[in-house]
């Protein structure tokens, strides 16, 4: 499916977390799905290629949502005034029990894919119910919008509502029987990822289950991590023989250890959950809209950037309102500049460039050799067009207008999307 | 111009801080200009008027932005890993100047006019330049809007750049000049507004000359207080005799003794600070997103209310990246959730219902009985086509999708537009 082809208009992308390439004028190749790279001048080479000309809108990377809740998208931007438990009794436990029904499913998950597939996301990290044929829906319409995608069936055996919930056998026989239902469905983009809710809601027991299930199927796991202090102390009542929380999933083998591993939030990290973090390669999902609506705090981002950890942005959606990734990229510098102003002026702000980097590069690299127009990366674009956003000024350069973009574009402004070297809006 | 109609939609505004009052199906009338109320079976009285159905679109009052700088529009997004002053130099300072050419005036201030004529606000306070000539521009083009503003020359006559200064003769002679064209003009929709920039760039000399205008020609003031902590530290520097920071103002007679006063920021205003605001009436204009983007802080909001204060809501562009005051709202609920998680848990976060009051009845009552569709209210309304956001959810209330703009729409999303009765897009 992926084609060889040229595209021309304003392109940046970032090299590494402090520096960011930008050319008013430029070709980016495709070749067979794998970028050649970004050229001022067309090599002769690639001349026959087809071109498309963008005129001056901007090409950037495609961008990575490292952790977004399918079934919670009817949800956004309500009950925003909770805490995380009391929002998920309230609002999440009810709506994703309606997910049983699979016409619900199919008519609120095809709402959900269709902005996935305008919006600027190429690549996610997604959350389904515990229902597995709802899952299957879900991964099926993905599967069409061309996006890459990894998606979890959840699991919960414990401390979830009565109409919300699983045995410990139900729950790894489901999650079984739905890995063999991905095999015969025969995805080409559409990858599935174990996942578990999150402590409190999975004994150790379904955690192991799930642990064994990721080494057998050889697929990476997903799911929360240190969000709210108030959770973090229920793990500490419900799990009494972990050392932090990330040690409730490294006892069960499935933080890292065997298959690749990405944890949404680590607002409240500690020490020792940071570095078990380093000592596995678990990605971190940054959510910062998520952990501002939810009153949860803001994650110190310079932190783990400064210990090498593999960080990447998150919209969380519905405890972030929108699948929008210039948002992430927007709130993880409003995030990081209240933590240094109120809390600790020894973690300085994340600028643009690094929030740009994280939704590109950082996000990206959970799925390869993915976040940049360089050579050798898979090819993910994002054509945005800003004209909404032009001024009066004749000294903008890139840099200013994707920078402008970061606060003011949504979904709404994307132009056209590749991913895998293929156009998919 | 005002005239009477009725309108149809779903129709939410608040009654005060803690109740919104919401209607699925409701009428609004205006007569003169003025509304009649909102109602459920529209009077007998009433059904003569022009009827506009908006069907299932949500109509409620129009928004106050209470601090915008014009001038600064085309630098909106950009520049925002700097500090207050730092951003100034660099960015600002330079862009202001520009406006001495006419021709960019006209340039530039049409692209922020006719953002502001399609875009949620119906009243705002805005700053101009120093320049009198490219003020009287930005009223032509906002009076042709159909929006009620406040607009001020700026004065800045010390610690200036060379470029974009005036002596203090020079500020308080133009400033006069300015005030006789305006009134040659005729405005109806338009006012002038007494516009030191700050303390730090305006001498006692030159307050005090200002305030002598704004009694000889009746008009408020509007200025910055309290932002950023250097800011702050170089006022006292500056101004030996003063008890705080407002005291500046206080002592050039220009703090709501004469005339109405409104203030931006206050993010770090201290006790006695907060007591001369309650004396005098000075409204604050809480201006969230440029106060988490200038790395300034996250203003007491809850202290504010708690005290009785006047409190409305600001984009602050070009600190704050958009006009758009659905996000100066959410900015409010967010900023008030960090300062309450990381700095201060005496102070609750704001909750959707009072930043939606703020955002209308609070920042409206700088303009009179304006900020509700209730009966006696000027009759400002916005016309919000929420369809994009419409979900699966079919339990879905006029308060859900309330809370849900304020986190999803931008400007794009408001179908129509009324100022004191008169249809302005």
């Amino acid at each position: 499916m992926a084609e060889s082809f040229v595209l021309h208009g304003a392109v940046i992308y970032s090299r590494d977390l402090k520096n960011i390439a930008a050319f008013p004028s430029a070709w980016v190749v495709c070749d067979g799905g794998i970028s050649k790279g970004v050229f001022e001048t067309l090599p002769d080479e690639y001349r026959d290629l087809p071109q498309t000309d963008f005129g001056n809108k901007l090409i950037m990377p495609g961008l990575t949502d490292l952790h977004v809740h399918a079934p919670q998208y009817p949800c956004r931007g309500n009950g925003m005034d909770l805490e995380l438990l009391d929002w998920l009794d309230q609002y999440i436990f009810p709506e994703e029990s309606k997910y049983k029904d699979l016409s619900y499913a199919k008519k609120a998950y095809s709402l959900f894919a269709e902005e996935m597939r305008k919006g600027p996301t190429t690549r996610a990290c997604v959350f389904s119910t515990i229902h597995p044929e709802a899952t299957s829906v879900l991964m099926d319409l993905l599967e069409e919008t061309g996006l890459r995608t990894y998606v979890g069936k959840v699991n919960m055996d414990r401390n979830s509502p009565d109409y919300y919930t699983e045995t410990t056998e139900e729950s790894a026989a489901a999650t079984r029987s739905w890995l063999e239902a991905v095999k015969a469905a025969g995805y080409s983009r559409t990858r599935p990822i174990i996942t578990p809710r999150f402590t409190p809601t999975c004994t150790r027991e379904l955690m192991c289950a799930l642990g064994e299930l990721a080494k057998e199927y050889d697929i990476p796991v997903q799911s929360h991590l240190s969000e709210n202090l108030s959770e973090i102390s229920w793990v500490k009542e419900l799990e009494s023989d972990v050392s932090c929380y990330a040690d409730s999933y490294e006892k069960a083998g499935i933080f890292g250890e065997h298959t690749p591993c990405v944890m949404a939030h680590c607002v409240w990290s500690d020490d020792e959950e940071l570095s078990l973090i380093k000592k596995r390669g678990v990605f971190i999902a940054h959510s910062p809209e998520s952990n501002i609506n939810l009153s949860s705090g803001a994650a110190p981002v310079r932190r783990f950037l400064d210990m090498g950890l593999h960080v990447g942005l998150a919209s969380d959606v519905s405890a972030g309102s929108t699948t929008s990734m210039f948002s992430a990229m927007r709130n993880a510098v409003y995030a990081s500049k209240l933590r240094w102003r109120l809390m600790d002026q020894s973690l300085r702000p994340l600028t643009f460039q690094e929030v740009f980097y994280l939704a590109t590069k950082g996000g990206g690299a959970f799925f390869g050799n993915v976040g940049s127009l360089e050579a050798g990366y898979e090819f993910d674009a994002v054509v945005l067009d800003d004209t909404p956003f032009l001024t009066s000024r004749e000294d903008e350069t890139v840099l200013h207008r994707t920078e402008r973009a970061v606060y003011l574009a949504d979904q709404r402004d994307v132009a056209a999307k590749y991913v895998a070297g293929r156009r998919v809006f």
